[in-house]
């Protein structure tokens, strides 16, 4: 498109050689009757024009069945741009050719056997309504050179479509590009708060030369090959909700929306079944290795429709963590809300480990070890448990600040996003007792009560540094013990999850994909995926079952020591109760059930009938 | 209502003057038209009489807006008392004068300047449609007698309506009615599997003689004054929304209904909405007490408008338990939901007091005791320690099945209604630490998995019965431990709601009602009246303070014994580990928020700067 003049047949006719697609001329098909007026001198009004722009549409339609074309045609107001690509908008790209009134008209004059008045070239230079979203290509350049800027920005479009540029969009946007990906990115405008946040970021880093930046969403959906493959990277909420009902308009069927946020996997599930009415496929992914992990290789855990899963595989395996054996710790977790379930009890998980090192801490601090001597002492731990964890516990303890150790500074009221939340009611609500998940998310709440804590600290009297005799191998092997359980718990119940939404999870391919990239990789969980090639309950396999008859002895001796010196050690205390509690044949859960059916009537079923026959006794009578 | 010579006006005007209240006789307001087709000896057809059926509706709702009246017209039809009773069919009572057609032959032949042919009554008894719901009388008795009944049946409009006939609807009304109240009793009707249950109720118990049955809806709802007070007590769950559906079109405005069911509080706030947008009051109570308690006097817990709770005062203070001053063990709580959360959350503390009795007997028969030694141990408890839950454990311990004790035969998977679940959910939702009841509830989800228990028995050998070296006295000392911090939870999560919804509710009030009736009624919660009087905290309080402090030595000894014994006292060992950790001012939360900075970029506060400012570390270089 442009003024007359502008050299569009020309650049046309070149670039239709140049990408092999036909070339057509949009005034061969004005009809007889445009044809007589304007041989008479008269210019065409809006209704002569009608026919004409929707024969052409007619023409892009055709040709779009096949390889697609280009057309030449002045197309100078926004509303004949519209009739021309009438139910083909996101299929159209507008090339708008564009000079100085002084060149067009030089150019003109130049030409045999053509004339055009100078104000018949002002009246169109002032009809011209300038595109918004057209390659936009200066006829100063060769026609050479405008052929190969617009074939570069032709190709330029993107496969792959990033929404929201806060930390992990930014690491995810940034590991994306250099991979050799053409993304596009956007972030909102909010004025004085977000400006330019895409072209800026953009402008950051020379890895992302080629993508492609947005604060207009129309701008950034039609920016994207199609099917469109757009990752949301904002938080999790309601906010989801509202980004997806502010792309709905813009996106066709069959277009892939990915949540890479912490989302709950009910509202997945939600958002599923709601998009598939749709025709959108819906990707919830769980997305684990924080900022640094996003930039360099996370663990991703996308759940959708397997199909919709296919498409955007290159691309998340591309720039997911490899295993040990150079396998992308990426994999189709299952249907509707499965990678975000997954990804929850990954930070439930998370939340055990995080609070078994508090843990140790504690008891090193207990037994007279400063930040320093306990880095040593963990570094020790590293030939039998490393861990990711382990590994930036070890750094945070050796960061000092002036003279003493920046841990000490740091205020004790710790946080949560609402995983560890989740998968608390998950496992209530699922039946499954994941007791150190809850354990260690009670464990932040207490510690969130700081105020009640300084005065219950006055009231009861503790004394804590007095005799604690443990050696570092014992809290070495109980913590070891700790984390078996946790591990337990936690697949545990996503075997549960699995078995109640028929998920048909895998459970080796979570571990594997929790090699590396995630925050809880760890050697303990590169050893899980063999055993869970042969069990889903790791308390049945012979070498787990070894380890803990080995470590037990010092899981006991820990938590009796610790709780006998008032030493708060909730998580590893919560693994020995639980093996302790779940390795009993015959529970005093009897009791309980006596006593419901004594005041409720609530009936109980007897150890020497197995028929399901439920009993109710007059117990008062004896 | 009745044929021609029934004695409809003889009776109408004795009972216009019985009940002080206008008699109108129906042929009076007869239009011209018809006095002159029926002088003529014409029969009226159907279209004759609409008019005049009209006039006598607008004439009833005319008096209704007074004291109401008495009305006689034959209204054979079920079509023609449609149209009398238009829009005031809930005020209205029909009363249906009956007799065999040979006494009315006679007697209306009897009168003086009468004459009716036989076939004109025997084309009236034809036409005849009965009345289902009437009341309806025999003319072969005298008209005294026939006021004294239609009167005594008039009376008997029930002030209080019981829905639903399972184990705690049936003891809730035999409660009411041995209380000297009308009640009506509705109970649905299944083929085959519930049939006349209501009536067969009210057979089998005399404090049942004045109470009407029903399995029609309309019948039930309209034996009721207005308001009318309706308690469900039916399953909680999707079933008490059908309830509502089903009993909502029969109701009118300014009715209400209590839902008495263990409901879920977020549905009892989503029902208030739904029936306050209705005019229709909910209240959600919940009742406790089991069976016995429904029947002796339970604990009432109701939840809505003060202005509806007052309505139903008089009924649910009158059949509750009463406490130690004669005061109803029932109070208004608050509105929306906080009766079935309060209930909820008592259902939690009573997960707990029974896991902790549980554990105790695990101990005790550890030590070597059987059922009977250990109920005389528990004797010894109720000097210092009694509860009711104490109280029939003892009973439940005693109770003998041949040689052996019952309690040993009972199958040890125990069973949850709900309550512990919802209440573990909340306390996660809330961040409130309520740990021993997810502990509680854990144990008994633990001990549902007994196929896997067994298996895991076998592979981790457990040595529990060999030096278990506790005292009985160490043992109830952790016990009395253990049960304070469970009431400090309980209550704790309780006022946490009560601020996050507003409810401004009286933890007092709440200790006071639960000292009888309830299940967790005992000693220690009959303190608590005085203790929230002064603190809602009851860990600041001076008396409870230095309990713990005596008590702390024997809660760190039993559990430090049990678990190197490796005996399952979960929640034993929780309320210390929640102890120790909530009587620490310096925590080792700041680990975890370190962690939480270095692979999230989470951020945290600094001990030594109280501005809210955030921070962020670099924590690899050093």
């Amino acid at each position: 498109m442009g003024v007359s003049g502008v050299g569009k047949s020309t650049i046309g006719n070149l670039l239709s050689k140049e990408l092999s697609i036909p070339f057509f001329d949009g005034d061969d098909y004005h009809p007889k009757e445009n044809i007589l007026k304007m041989s008479k001198g008269e210019p065409l009004n809006d209704t002569d024009r009608l026919g004409w722009l929707q024969t052409l549409n007619k023409l892009a339609i055709q040709q779009l069945k096949d390889k697609g074309c280009i057309i030449v045609c002045s197309a100078l107001k926004e509303s004949y741009r519209t009739i021309l690509s009438a139910t083909i908008k996101n299929s159209t790209k507008w090339v708008f050719l564009t000079g100085s009134f002084e060149l067009i008209e030089k150019r003109i004059n130049e030409r045999k056997g053509h004339f055009m008045s100078s104000d018949l070239l002002k009246s169109q230079f002032s009809t011209l309504e300038e595109p918004k979203n057209a390659i936009k290509v200066a006829i100063s350049l060769t026609p050479n050179t405008i052929v190969k800027v617009i074939r570069k920005e032709l190709e330029n479009t993107a496969e792959f479509g990033l929404f929201g540029l806060g930390v992990m969009g930014k690491s995810l946007s940034r590991n994306l590009a250099s991979k050799g990906f053409n993304i596009s990115l956007f972030n909102r405008h909010l004025s004085g708060k977000e400006e330019d946040v895409a072209v800026n970021f953009k402008n950051e880093f020379k890895e992302l030369a080629t993508a492609l930046p947005f604060d207009d969403i129309a701008s950034f959906v039609n920016s994207l090959q199609k099917p469109r493959k757009i990752m949301l990277m904002v938080n999790a909420g309601k906010i989801v909700d509202h980004v997806i009902e502010y792309l709905l308009p813009f996106l066709d069927e069959g277009d892939i929306l990915i949540d890479g946020g912490n989302s709950n996997y009910n509202k997945t599930k939600e958002r599923f079944d709601y998009l598939t009415s749709k025709h959108i496929h819906f990707i919830g992914a769980g997305v684990s290795g924080g900022e640094e992990g996003a930039l360099k290789g996370p663990s991703i855990m996308p759940g959708g429709h397997k199909e919709a899963y296919k498409k955007v595989q290159p691309f998340l395996e591309a720039i997911a963590a490899k295993d040990a054996n150079n396998m992308p710790c990426c994999t189709h977790i299952g249907t509707e809300g499965s990678g975000h379930f997954v990804k929850m009890v990954h930070n439930g998980i998370e939340y055990v480990e995080m609070q078994l090192l508090a843990e140790v801490f504690l008891m090193l601090t207990a037994m007279g070890n400063n930040p320093d001597q306990i880095a040593t002492i963990l570094e020790g731990y590293k030939d039998t448990a490393n861990s990711y964890l382990l590994e930036i516990t070890i750094d945070i303890l050796r960061k000092k600040e002036g003279d003493d150790w920046l841990v000490n500074k740091i205020m004790d009221k710790a946080g949560n996003k609402g995983t560890g939340n989740w998968t608390t009611i998950a496992t209530a609500e699922l039946g499954v007792p994941s007791t150190m998940i809850a354990s260690a998310l009670f464990a932040r709440y207490i510690s969130f009560f700081k105020d009640e804590r300084i005065a219950a600290s006055k009231h009861f009297s503790t004394t804590t540094d007095a005799n604690l005799d443990l050696s570092v191998a014992a809290i070495l092997e109980a913590y070891q013990f700790a984390r078996i359980i946790n591990h337990y718990q936690g697949f545990r119940l996503i075997d549960e999850a699995s078995a109640r939404y028929n998920w048909g999870l895998n459970l080796s391919e979570l571990a594997r994909i929790w090699t590396n990239g995630c925050i809880i990789r760890s050697d303990f969980m590169s050893g899980l995926v063999k055993t869970f090639k042969t069990t889903n309950n790791i308390l049945t396999d012979k070498d787990i079952i070894s380890t803990i008859n080995t470590l037990k002895p010092s899981i006991k001796k820990v938590v009796a020591a610790c709780i006998l010196n008032e030493i708060p050690i909730p998580n590893f205390s919560e693994s020995i109760n639980f093996l302790n509690g779940f390795a009993v044949a015959n529970s005093s859960a009897n009791l309980i059930q006596a006593q419901r059916d004594y005041f409720g009537a609530h009936t109980y079923q007897r150890i020497d009938n197995n028929t399901n026959k439920f009993y109710h006794t007059d117990w008062k009578n004896h």
